[in-house]
């Protein structure tokens, strides 16, 4: 089989690349060739034993989307996008990524014809609800995004429903929790800290904290967003009807239970390298994000996360991305 | 003020300029001047007093939005769509027009730049909402549209919110419930036998109804129609917050109470001018339409309806269409 990934140079990206490669399979179905795509070149995967095309191009360009179906993947993982602060930022940029490059991709789909009908995994976010919300959001809880981020996901989702009942394609979008521990260098991003705070005291660095313990918020591991987007590569979609978008299973915990959880891991040395800065304006922000879910749908459909407390979180992280150690 | 309806042919448009031109007035201050735009030629309205520019364009086109902003309307009417049916049918032609028209005129407003900002008023659809869902729908259930028609709908919603708030522009959407009873011919729509019923009869001739007594659905008339988006037009949108679509009031009754209605109102005589003969094709499409709704946001935001009864609903027909007069 073969099997498209846009946006492969990004950190989810690169992991499900990575995972696909390790199993040479998906859903029983071996892997034969595949195709990589992102605004930077993705990085060749070494040692691969198939053919690994490696595509550079501008997803928002109409002219982009068909050269990707030339070979008729047939599952595409759709994570190519620019991140919220961008987008809210840069008003056209991010309706012309992350809405435009889309309908391009799906109307070039279409236009494949002959009965070409592929998989295509979307990744959405909860950012596509917006507050005042419940304290936990469920399933048939209505879109009021606060960023144009939100909205353009929104929008895709939407797309991506209408364009499968159509029968043009075989849609599913997921909405991730928020990736945490994300690996890398700190990033600016607003949701920042919930993974600074984790992977800096790990490697002896220390992190700021600029929110109170009590803020509650909802994650995953990234192991868990490749076992989504896995799972919804493979699933049989008829039980999913016409509702083809669904939010992901997570972990609801606060700040000061991720704390909890990284001293019960790595001990008090490793959280004493937090420091406690409150900052209003992030405050702020972080005051309107979900907090928590009731996702009982994609729990039916089968989806499941790699972890069932904060501490797996944490030991996931030190397990994929330090080798099993971490800086006491 | 200067006001300007786009499908100011249509049904709506044309009572909605009816009204303004009688009323002079739009929230207290006068209007000046009106642009009237259709993809067919708006008819002039008649001893108008005041200017009135008429347009006719394809709403589609990308060029044919900046220059119905040449004189900054205050007010913009935003009723321009093709219907469900159609957009259904012609997939493309149904996105064009139902979704990249409303980009057009949107990033339109947008780029006029100079503090403009105008009221925009958007006629939404109760399509939005697909089965299954509760017996009543409430202001914060989810959006999974069943149709090309619907998803268009919700898409410009989601639009129209982001616009707002990024400060381009004023915007309300609302969506109508079904306008009962509709003037006119008969037309192909599935839902046109509950206008059909009571029209029809009224007029002397004989209408076909394909449905059950007991289908239950949401009306309002044209009258309340119009009511709804002089109150969207005028209405204090701060106490909107960030979301700038609802769903209007209406009645909710089965196909029995409207016969019923009928009769209290016209007599014997005319309902027997309804013939049933079920239709399984149309059975089929309306067992998946809303029924009833709970509108609380937008009774607290001061939207009302024309009617307490369906009794109201054939008395402001016959008093609106027929002059007081029906064949008895």
């Amino acid at each position: 089989m073969h099997i498209l990934v846009l946006g492969a140079a990004g950190m989810v990206g690169r992991k499900l690349v990575e995972r696909l490669l390790r199993d040479g399979q998906l859903g029983n179905r071996e892997i034969t060739r595949m195709t990589l795509q992102d605004v930077v070149t993705p990085a060749k995967p070494l040692d691969a034993s198939i053919a690994i095309s490696l595509v550079t191009s501008d997803f928002a360009d109409p002219a982009s989307a068909a050269p990707l179906l030339t070979h008729r993947p047939d599952v595409i993982f759709h994570l190519a996008a620019i991140v919220s602060g961008e987008a809210e930022a840069e008003f056209d940029k991010g309706y012309r990524i992350n809405l435009d490059g889309t309908r391009h991709l799906i109307d070039a789909i279409r236009a494949v014809g002959g009965g070409y009908k592929p998989r295509l995994v979307f990744t959405s976010s909860i950012a596509v609800f917006g507050a005042p919300f419940p304290e936990k959001i469920g399933d048939e809880f209505f879109h009021t995004p606060l960023t144009s981020y939100g909205t353009q996901k929104s929008i895709c989702e939407l797309l991506i429903a209408d364009y499968t009942r159509k029968g043009f394609m075989d849609g599913v979008g997921i909405r991730l929790p928020t990736i945490c521990v994300r690996p890398g260098k700190p990033n600016k991003a607003a949701s920042g800290f919930f993974s600074n705070i984790m992977r800096e005291p790990l490697a002896g660095v220390e992190a700021v904290l600029p929110v109170g313990d009590d803020v509650r918020h909802w994650h995953a591991s990234p192991r868990s967003a490749v076992g989504f987007l896995l799972h919804a590569a493979t699933m049989d979609t008829a039980a999913m009807g016409a509702r083809r978008n669904l939010s992901m299973p997570g972990l609801s915990v606060t700040v000061g239970e991720q704390i909890a959880a990284l001293e019960r891991v790595a001990g008090k040395s490793v959280t004493a390298r937090i420091r406690r800065e409150p900052d209003p304006v992030i405050m702020g922000i972080v005051s309107g994000w979900p907090r928590d879910f009731v996702t009982d749908r994609a729990l039916q459909l089968g989806f499941t996360t790699a972890e069932k407390t904060f501490d797996d979180i944490i030991r996931i992280h030190i397990e994929d991305e330090l080798d099993g150690k971490f800086v006491a």
